[in-house]
């Protein structure tokens, strides 16, 4: 891979890694904007715009510039691609989800001109209305912001 | 989380962390079965492929028994929607992928009449059939077997 | 095929057929256990909601564990897809459905290690929310159990 | 149902039934056209084909008019939904079909306004490209033509 | 283009134009009937029945028979493909769109036994609900009536 | 629409225009910059690649830089949504397209923050694969470039 930055890689440690065992990553962090939070919900909306809050709260994108949100809204589309696994629903579906996200923005590629990017990860659980009837679920969404 | 073994999160970590990345993680490992593997294709085929062969070689699942190829097998594919995101496939849409796979099998939950699950983990880059043009993906596929 | 038992046409044809059609069918219910019911819905909830329920009630899989009802849920998901061609909706598209389903439980191959499997069948008619303005539907999903 | 006479149920169940199980239903054959056929592939296309080639070698549409190419083209898709379930792709995905196909053609509803219709139904197996590492799978399209 | 009458496009060139701009294509719509609207929701079913309620009122389609109003469905349903590409979803997803839309219905081949069509076009705005981080998208279906 | 100008308004008059119907519109290109080509195929590959050479030819993104290039990769493959219509494919469907794009850069907004944008358009027709058997089809993708 010739990029110098894993984005993708860093947003998917944070969204699955707990507190102690960031230890050995605590590096990865230095040359990226990130920002992280929680949701569970059986609506995709919900989802949604949990992650947009938390980005805009954090200043990782400029809150009234389309193009930055257009860039982390297919951003986080793709990663519940990943999540969802083949249909767009949660509750629809019967299903609910108990995600931790994290976002992730940086210069990936060695060329300064490929500019800067962003990752979009989620990890938790997916699964029937019912505690412990869930299994894990990760997604991925990268685009250029 | 109810599970005791979160199967999904190390087929991920074993896809996404180098070698040398993973020594906090090698505890992990004494609970499960697991088998890893490369891929670089433009063809779906041959990424299931790589990992039908890789699973089978290393006696993760009975070979001649159908009811473990089709766990493994819709695992797989699920895993290959978060590579994807919503198309599935990669020659024909001019992009190609380079992948690390891991296959993980154990029992996750507390309860032993949950038995056995098996995780695959695909992390890595897609992008355009050009060095470089391309950015990172991930995809889980969890199932019980 | 080398399966001995047919569950996915013997659901089929439970979902499809009349109680009066039925007569020269009777003797391919007896290896297999099976419940059925009826759902009308704009609600793809309700339809996974009343399989689900009726399944649990008739006792035909173990109501505590997600094993079954994980093998259980993807049958039924599977079995939509051919009852919505497609688009993962019924009410969102301004259509609806009028559905008998049939789930069947048993071992359809000869080689014993292939253990249990389950198949779900729905039948009924798909269209918009007047009565008549519908044509026929049909889906069947099968999964390991 | 405000149907007379249901062209999915009498596809699906020609599809379904060995010749020695049609004997009841004889009787619904006489108000409607039909052909049927069978094909086993790794290439959608060839399936397409299989089923276009029986229906216009039958008669059951005009060769020459694609108004009815069309109808009997999207007939065959949705049924090709239920067949695969989620994923447009046979080969591609590492899987195989044998399938016996029959399609239907006649007026089902009273109001003769509403004129010909017409009903394709898939039924066989699908799964790995192993003999008897395949479970059953059933589709049904319907249009006006 | 074998096509007498491009249907798909005046629907197109309709949606998509303002009354001042269509002065050089006035003559393109004297073989066509035709019907326009205007709709903005974050809701699909509003979209569709916008444009059903608008065709009806217009006479464009008999009301009552359920074949006209197939033939329109399934021309309306692939025209918003174009208009959500790849997620069947409005306010599921925080996206709300702007939308007008045109309706042509006529004779667009030489052979008279290819009868009538009708054309089903899109075009306006989707994005975020929030004025101004939106934009454009088209959408056309077409189908036999 | 808070838009100065509608990029994808025009690469779909661009698409869907003959020239001597452009008369009217040539205002509407002094401030974009654009390219058109033709590409008829069965091959899905070929049509994104007679795209992206056209634009590259065409010097509208800067070849060299991956982030120019997956700008336009996700514009051409949201307008092939609009041509495909639910499915990912062409040959593999027994379906054919013959088709004019139109793809169009420049800055939509009246805030210069917003920058550039890029939308690729196509017209034409999709089908059997024998001629006149086809009808028309639009599609339009815009991304933030």
């Amino acid at each position: 891979m010739t990029q110098k930055l894993r984005i993708g890689k860093i947003a998917t440690l944070l969204a699955m890694l707990e507190e102690q065992e960031r230890a050995s990553y605590s590096s990865l962090l230095q040359d990226v904007q990130c920002c992280e939070g929680k949701v569970g919900s059986m609506d995709m909306q919900k989802v949604i715009s949990a992650v947009e809050t938390a980005v805009k709260r954090s200043g990782l994108i400029q809150d009234g510039i389309y193009r930055e949100t257009h860039a982390l809204y297919h951003a986080i589309l793709e990663g519940l691609e990943g999540i969802t696994r083949g249909q767009w629903a949660i509750g629809e579906m019967m299903r609910t989800v108990g995600l931790r996200f994290a976002v992730v923005r940086g210069e990936p590629y060695v060329d300064s001109g490929e500019g800067e990017w962003i990752a979009v990860a989620f990890y938790g659980t997916i699964g029937a209305p019912i505690k412990g009837l869930e299994h894990e679920t990760v997604g991925l969404g990268v685009n250029h912001i």
